[in-house]
């Protein structure tokens, strides 16, 4: 008799955004004419610059004729798209790393989720309160999370690091053991930033105790002060505790698209479950040759058209448009009297809700103003009281939004 | 302290075809001037056809203009995908499934492994053998295979089922208790089919016991003979015992491209581990959400335009064209004077390696004929002295094998 994974039951209610798409479309059936404006999902409305579509077109070209068709490609991705993410996002920032240490994926959603496979079913998962949904429901799902417990509003195994105004939305390091640490930054949904001295802090704690840091730097791309770290690996001693997670979805416009990558150290490694030394490049190595089959190679060529020196400069334009949309959200919703977090360096601006109920403040801003955000409780427990708004709408949208609101 | 999954260090050797790649890379380095035939991984060569290369050319225009751009799409694919879908592959042969039980993903390679997160660890597994390697090893990953017994020549705990010359390559049920049991049909790496009234068995076998038939057509655009059935659903009672996996690589050239489909039916019901009663369909589509971000739109474009009729029509002129020399490779072999099977359904020919070890005829094949073939025995035990040979080359490499062989 078959018997289905029973970890799936203990996920609590259905995933944030699959919710905030059903209530938006219930509001669209019962106001028709409404003229919605969508902040809540970081989306992104630009689209793909010329530089892009140029080489995609003639990726196309290639793949419709004999002489230059691709089948199969390899395993962790082209060379000229993992060499040209080496030079650009590494090498350029005075950061080494070897070419084999990159693998390219579908989506850093992806990525996230399936890099837990290589934790061993006890490890002690440790995440940010608020944080991106995946890093929990996916451990959920793979049974680390123990059982939710709606008076502590968390699961009994997950360590939450509270991000909150009282600590400037920096969590303290773990007080109890960690074996595993989520760290986005710049992060989602406070758009907050770690400077060098915080993030080294992380990595000599992973080290310290031989805990591993997965690190989401999907939106490094619109860090805007010098001195806030890109990569992990700009911190010393994180090749022996940290992978690092990256996507094109918010920096090359690529959230249809589905490009990203990620980085194992060939110098993380750990025991396993079975008492062997394992190296955490070798697992992921042989998890994505056997599970996964590689990124279309049409969308690679894309992609490494971005990383181009015409390609870059045209997303700079784009980043920048985005932040000037963050700059307009944050301004105009302090005007409206607002207290307002984030969006200096990240596409997000995290508002504190009056009364302190996040989705009530959500129906409230649905319903008065036809804006769509994200309600910071769907972020975890300690995002309630807040919401999350996107600078990814267009420039008129979202000066439009802003006038509905009073700012 | 971070301990990673140790299952991983239960896989035997490496996947594969990354093996195989690295003993042809390891000729190559010592014969630079050899002309290498590859006949070994099973990946088209004939280009994208025309429409769907003119629609992909239309898919990239709209996303490079802001009135037509798209970014995240439906979890689950675009309805313009599952409707073709739908109707070509299902309605069409008078199979009647829901729109909403189709799952558009990035590969069958990838549907394969992950589906195997909706099973509990204690699931016991079946799989045929020989079999396409991604089922077993998924599971050794996954913590459901015990250890590799080198006596057994397999894993402790998974249920082996022999498809050998004496059954005419068609498993028996199995005699022990089976949870979950692979079927890939027509098969890799045999090139056998089933009857209706063989896989009919295997349905009322699963109903019978509760098991789960996970049933990989992704050959299924190579069956000649009008009686095999195309698609598990065919059978009745399948709904209640079976998942479906399919693939764009074989039937559109999508080996580079990347793009599938799997279809959970809203019938197929068991417990879960914690006891309660679950859809598996609602369990994939919970995975589909929480750990993919659906495939990228100019694909899906792509592959929607293969199901037109003017794709179809092109495409069936490639699957010709393979199968043309399927039968140039059955028909050569045996005139080489070995015993041949597969081929007729399939684009995989099925070769009985005279002496019995099938990576020596590898090696035989390899330095004496210049060409790639994949060993038996890299696809379980009960491959052991076969060897197979894909469909997939030019023509003229097809007929350039056939020559050197002495077919």
């Amino acid at each position: 008799m078959f018997i289905a994974n029973g970890d799936y039951s203990l996920l609590q209610g259905n995933y944030l955004f699959s919710e905030i798409a059903k209530r938006t479309a219930a509001f669209k059936a019962n106001h028709p004419r409404a003229e919605l404006i969508r902040m809540g999902i970081g989306d992104c409305t630009r689209p793909l610059v010329p530089a892009v579509v140029d080489a995609m077109h003639r990726a196309v070209d290639e793949m419709g004729d004999i002489a230059t068709f691709r089948g199969y490609g390899p395993d962790f991705g082209y060379d000229f798209l993992r060499e040209a993410i080496l030079n650009r996002d590494y090498l350029k920032r005075g950061i080494r790393i070897d070419v084999d240490e990159i693998f390219v994926s579908d989506g850093a959603k992806c990525d996230v989720a399936n890099i837990s496979e290589l934790f061993s079913k006890d490890c002690i998962v440790g995440i940010v309160d608020p944080v991106y949904p995946v890093y929990l429901d996916t451990n959920v799902m793979a049974g680390r999370s123990g059982r939710y417990d709606p008076k502590l509003r968390g699961y009994e195994r997950i360590v939450y690091l509270p991000a909150v105004e009282q600590n400037g939305f920096v969590p303290d390091l773990p007080q109890v053991p960690v074996d595993v640490l989520y760290l986005c930054y710049p992060n989602n949904p406070t758009g907050q930033t770690l400077s060098k001295e915080q993030l080294k802090r992380f990595v000599d704690w992973a080290n310290a105790c031989g805990a591993v840091i997965i690190y989401d730097s999907a939106y490094e791309a619109y860090i805007r002060s010098v001195d806030i770290p890109h990569s992990i690996f700009e911190i010393d001693g994180a090749k022996t505790c940290a992978i690092e997670i990256r996507s094109m979805s918010k920096t090359a416009g690529f959230t249809g698209t589905r490009c990203s990558y990620s980085v194992v150290p060939r110098e993380l490694v750990r025991k396993d479950s079975l008492n062997n030394t394992v190296s955490l490049h070798d697992l992921w190595a042989r998890r994505m040759s056997t599970k996964f089959n590689g990124v279309s190679y049409i969308t690679q060529v894309g992609a490494a058209a971005a990383y181009s020196d015409e390609g870059y400069a045209q997303l700079t334009g784009v980043v920048d448009f985005y932040m000037e949309n963050a700059r307009i959200i944050r301004e105009g919703m302090e005007r409206a009297g607002y207290t307002v977090y984030g969006g200096q360096n990240a596409p997000y601006v995290w508002i504190k809700a009056p009364h302190g109920d996040s989705w009530r403040f959500f129906n409230e801003i649905l319903e008065g103003h036809h804006i769509i955000g994200t309600p910071g409780a769907g972020f975890g427990a300690a995002g309630e009281g807040y919401f999350r708004m996107t600078a990814f709408a267009s420039r008129e949208n979202t000066l439009a939004a802003m006038r509905r609101i009073g700012g």
